[in-house]
């Protein structure tokens, strides 16, 4: 019978009829996974290094075994798939992001997020299309037409959400961390609305219609990618709280509220919407609403669930774009490696100068329009601001393979060197940013500042009352249901906020639940501590 | 620019190169899921229904509408894919049943499980093998050769593990939940082994080397799955025990313990043994030492994350073979409808037979080997038994497709006939006999025996140790760690456990941990009432 390889290579064959490789590949990527976990654990408390370094570098060396083994043909084992990223990996991350933000902060700041995101990433996208279109003139790229010069730049303007959530913590800056962070998420639904649109751009027909056309779609999509997350995040609430609550079925909870917020980011995407947006608002509501409505066991199991699919999905695209570096194909195609560091320094310089042509005028205009001296970004966390934004990731990564390598071949140099350079000033931006900018954020903000905000991210004690100086603006203490006769911080100074909260509390709260609207069910004391059985 | 339809094109062309269908079927299953565990819930007091029924009920009405409104030409939007079963479906769900078993009912139960599991699976198989041979003669059924009627007997001794977890529950009936559970996860091994060694079968060499050979087989793949998901096991409470205890980094052990168990069964899967076999040992082993490692707030969101992936497995299984029942490309290769019925018939009558041909045998022989009368299985436990397995589910589709359907087309109608008939009676047994089984049950058990067993399922209290009759063997009490000094219950009077107890204790926990080897750190109070943020 001969059970050894034939029979090996059957059972394989029950597994994957398709693509023989893909069991090799998800075994090995789940390995590095493993081993980045253990790794990034072992030097968390290290003031330099941070996850997304670790993954890649964990990539670079894998690649590099794998390039080795096969003898300088192959690197890597799972082709770069946009699909994988946007349907799989990025969704977790931004609806985490979205559940675990600080909801006062973020709304507070709101004008200056949307500004930077939108108004910001049209300024990039300009200064460096134009540079590109400038300066690849006198390197010698080979042939790319206008329409690659204007992908260039929606490309290199998407920022990384992933890298700054690493590299900016909420807890130790929380100002700027909303401010980077909401950047990032308003900037991806830019960056993807200019992409698609540069994809049908007819250069012949430039003029104002067209612009008052992208404005108006710009705020369309923002409007009901927004209302589409509020309204799936309201829908599980209400669900929640009128059938499940007190009946303890954690799991059936759970997974209510997972598939819910997958839901509205596949819905965003099949309307033609940003999913980003809509997972990202999605989270918002179901950590305001839906979240009070559950079990005990059901807040802890989300809340940790859901950090922790977003933490593998971060190490996975850090490892893949690291593995993706060391591809030997693209560089095959591409004519002298020198000419591919060049376009990339030129990349990279245009980052900088197109980052630092949006983010100091409008951080002038944002504190012009703000009365409260708290609220103000003063020059050394404007700079910050502008060197935490300089990551690029794995949106850029995607976007550029999907305008430079549509079947995933690259056998124009002019694309293989777009590709490479890519991922070079990504790879780059990633590891070399992400080491220094730690250090920088400790140099640039002084202890004072930091200490201020630290103060001001901790749930708000009677402390904060006495010093509402420093107060920053921040979440009431979130405790979990129970506590129906609620201390409101001093911070509720701001108008805007005071009616959201009595719209709130007397319209939105009786029905969808929230802190203080829901009866105390406290787990059985035995609950938490029992055996899973 | 018209951003409407052509931009809308494009961005959905960013997300799905390869399948433009994908996104579609995704939204249709997450929506699907949400309806399912929604309906589950309202339901899940009927004393009829269960989640499997529901499921293929609902994805049978999907699939309905589907056909209708593509006008009879397509009911499904994802073909039944081997690949999707086999390494994302299927290991979350037997993972968790090691995780949640009750390890001391398993084994003490071991090698009747055994028994059942491999030696009860050839009967069965040989049963079905020569009765389809003997009966398809006399049906118009197409060309099928040796090969193909031995196949059929693999599929047909393939029980289902996911719906008798449905059926029969663990805190109800423990001895016939563990025995027949148990049953099921060899049983899986052995028809994988049993399919593997017929598509290589060599039909003019059959003799008594080969018997030997495929028993050295099947012995070799049981001992190496097994030990690979103990390794894997121990491996994750070392590593967790040495580096992150008492670090409170949830999210770590929560990813790391998640990435380990897959990690085992792809590794188990690469080597060409049993996954399901190491993954559900890997579980057990986890639940045994690691879970008892890691923080308070990690072991609340493993038990339930365990779980809800496991259920989501479970409903999205039971939704994709309810919607497959009604494809309408197969369908159209039979040459007749009344055809694949009657197959279905003679098929399942074969299943009744071939399970009663090992049941009631291996019972006597399991009863008159066991001394304690509390051990022995009566004959309507028997009955429940015979009954409780004769559901087919996932895996008989999934090996149906490979042996009759390689390329995903029927067109010999022999093959469709085949592929038509496993879904129906995959389905009538789901349906149909999950509507009665749980009376049956109720019937045939009277409630004395059910009230011993519920008492015996309960974490063993003081009671049960003035009750030792009454005892059937279960877990001490599991709470969380902290109690150090525990409480043995009177069901310690088997030699072989007690000489696994003193094992355990004196060098096994010592090295990995376990209940009452760890220190306790307790969670500070607000952490699990904490907002996330």
């Amino acid at each position: 019978m001969g059970f050894d390889l034939g029979s090996a290579m059957m059972k394989l064959g029950v597994l994957s009829s398709s693509d023989d490789d893909l069991p090799h590949a998800i075994t090995l990527f789940v390995a590095l996974l493993c081993f980045s976990n253990l790794i990034g654990h072992l030097v968390q408390h290290n003031p330099w290094l941070n996850r997304p370094i670790i993954c890649s570098l964990i990539g670079l060396l894998a690649g590099g075994v794998i390039l080795l083994k096969s003898k300088g043909e192959s690197s890597r084992l799972l082709e770069f798939n946009e699909e994988l990223f946007f349907i799989y990996l990025l969704p977790p991350i931004i609806f985490n992001a979205g559940f675990q933000v600080k909801k006062k902060q973020f709304f507070r700041n709101f004008m200056t997020i949307v500004s930077f995101g939108a108004i910001g990433t049209l300024i990039s996208f300009v200064v460096i299309s134009l540079g590109a279109l400038l300066l690849f003139k006198k390197l010698d790229v080979g042939f790319l037409d206008m329409k690659d010069y204007l992908a260039l730049g929606a490309i290199f303007s998407a920022t990384d959400s992933v890298c700054i959530l690493q590299v900016l913590r909420q807890d130790e800056t929380p100002l700027l961390h909303s401010l980077v962070f909401g950047e990032g998420v308003v900037n991806d639904a830019t960056s993807i609305v200019l992409f698609n649109a540069i994809q049908r751009f007819d250069l012949s027909h430039v003029n104002s219609a067209i612009a008052l056309k992208f404005i108006g779609n710009f705020t369309y999509l923002f409007v009901t990618s927004t209302c589409l997350g509020i309204l799936v995040g309201l829908l599980s609430a209400y669900i929640i709280r009128k059938l499940y609550f007190g009946r303890h079925s954690t799991d059936r909870e759970v997974a209510l509220m997972a598939l819910l917020a997958y839901l509205s980011y596949m819905m965003a995407e099949l309307f033609y919407l940003s999913g980003i947006l809509t997972v990202f608002f999605c989270g918002i509501v179901m950590s305001h609403y839906t979240w009070h409505n559950i079990t005990e066991n059901s807040r802890v199991t989300t809340k940790h669930l859901f950090a922790t699919l977003s933490e593998c999905s971060e190490d996975f695209i850090f490892v893949y774009v690291g593995m993706d570096a060391l591809d030997i194909e693209k560089w095959s195609f591409v004519r002298s490696p020198w000419t591919s560091l060049g376009v990339s320094l030129v990349l990279f310089s245009l980052v900088l100068i197109g980052r630092a042509a949006f983010v100091f005028p409008i951080s002038f205009l944002s504190n012009w329009a703000k009365k409260a001296q708290s609220d103000k970004v003063e020059l050394k966390q404007q700079a910050t601001i502008w060197w935490a934004g300089l990551m690029r990731g794995a949106v850029s990564v995607a976007l550029a393979y999907n305008q430079f390598a549509k079947s995933g071949h690259t056998s124009r140099p002019g694309n293989a060197i777009m590709i490479t350079s890519t991922i070079t000033v990504v790879l780059f931006s990633t590891v070399v940013l992400g080491l220094v900018t730690k250090p920088l954020v400790r140099l640039l903000l002084p202890p004072l500042i930091r200490f201020n905000s630290q103060l001001s991210s901790e749930p708000s004690s009677p402390k904060s009352i006495t010093l509402p100086l420093l107060v920053n603006g921040q979440d009431p203490p979130e405790a979990g249901g129970g506590i129906t006769n609620i201390v409101r911080p001093a911070s509720l100074h701001h108008p805007v906020h005071r009616y959201w909260r009595t719209f709130d509390d007397s319209y939105m709260r009786p029905v969808f639940g929230g802190r203080g609207f829901v009866p105390v069910v406290p787990s059985s004391p035995t609950e938490t501590n029992d055996q899973p059985q």
